[in-house]
């Protein structure tokens, strides 16, 4: 699973076209993800301190109205999901819930209530977990609490936390041991991050964040939140699946070859 | 480690080097794959089945008496071994032993008398396995009795066998697992390939090359038969170890991309 990453008003392209109510703007840029082949458009206005639940109304409404790719809400503000939700047409996805225990409690009756996907955190409200070990655990009481609960796991997305090499050596390690060992125990559930905290503060980002992906999909994460017009990164998305047998006589990396999808880079 | 590959017999620009004992020109390729960083140059005359032993003769002298990098002997035929190896200076690889009773018993008694390390196929003669888990037996089998014959583990590198993804749909996969279950339980032995394998009969092969190399170094391969004078791929090299934790500080990965040793690519 693809989330289109680009409508996220921490980016200093988006902010004020939401600042500004300017849909046309706004829809253009959703179209081209959508377009690229994300098969969600997150929408993120957590920028908007004050006022996110009546930004997040006004996009989703806007994207629920125009085109038939579902979203994604970014926000763990309950009053911001609470509003946005009845708007979705198709499947939601909910990112994202953790196991700080007032972020769990806020969350999970909205994505009960809403048969919602939910993108779930190795985050128990404390600082970010050193090791793979604790997010192990974080993450396998998550997953059974949630299943409990009533969340199928089909809908249950683990982020096991980016972060960057330039700042823990063992960044990149922890994430892929972590999603080797859920992975193993828990074949059902999905894995999914966000790449691009990886390569904070390295030159050349956007290489290493291309051969990280590889890696992630190499340990079984099999979903990600990224910048689908990006035809490099896709180029290696496909390429990465295929070289783990997630494609079936190449013919995703074939058509998307022939499709000029993407570039020997 | 990186082994130089470029100095192969069966590679149409090589052949009528090594057939017209052309040193110059071949000590040229040799000297940009130590310059581009190759810890061994690989030779392997293997067309020339019958003067074999002579051709690996004659390359290994020149290369041995020109150059300081050690040199990889690319040859199952313990005859051309037996002629090559006393002609080396420094540490020796014979590249390559298998489970098959006629070769294990050839190659074994010349890397003991020599002090070679050893790359070891997951191979006992018959076709290629095709599951991880008679891979890993045979490579679990190849390390034990190599260590207990008196070859330190530290101068094993178990090649697990890479096969296309466009012939076999688990090829990537099967040699992931097989390495991540090896290293596992033999952490103190190497893991080594040859990529380009892998990307048989796909476009864009070198794309693939490097998704697949950045997998293995995400599932515990730590040595590659290659062309180092790819800076892409010698870029995909310095930014997976990094991801795994290999480069503290991050200082190799910013000392070749200071030195401009790969491009965003």
């Amino acid at each position: 699973m693809i989330i289109g990453e680009l409508i996220n008003t921490s980016r200093k392209s988006i902010k004020p076209l939401v600042e500004n109510y300017d849909a046309e703007a706004i829809l253009a840029i959703v179209r081209s993800e959508a377009e690229a082949g994300a098969d969600f458009i997150d929408l993120n206005c957590g920028t908007f301190v004050k006022d996110e639940p009546e930004r997040l109304t006004w996009l989703t409404k806007l994207v629920a109205e125009s085109i038939d790719t579902p979203i994604c809400l970014d926000s763990p503000n309950p009053a911001a999901l609470r509003a946005a939700l009845p708007l979705l047409k198709g499947p939601a996805v909910i990112n994202s819930i953790s196991a700080e225990t007032k972020r769990y409690n806020d969350i999970l009756p909205l994505a009960l209530e809403f048969g919602a996907k939910l993108i779930a955190l190795c985050l128990d409200g404390k600082a970010v977990p050193k090791t793979a070990e604790e997010r192990y655990t974080i993450g396998a009481q998550l997953i059974e609490n949630l299943v409990k609960a009533g969340i199928p796991a089909d809908n249950i997305y683990i982020d096991p936390l980016v972060e960057p090499v330039s700042v823990s050596q063992n960044g990149g390690l922890v994430l892929l041991e972590t999603v080797r060992r859920l992975h193993t125990d828990y074949p059902e559930v999905h894995f999914i991050c966000g790449l691009s905290n990886i390569s904070f503060g390295l030159p050349n980002r956007k290489l290493v964040n291309r051969y990280f992906l590889a890696q992630t999909i190499g340990a079984g994460m099999d979903s990600f939140i990224l910048d689908p017009t990006d035809r490099s990164l896709m180029g290696c998305y496909w390429a990465s699946r295929m070289l783990v047998g997630q494609d079936k006589f190449c013919s995703q990396y074939l058509k998307a070859n022939r499709q000029g999808l993407f570039e020997d880079k």
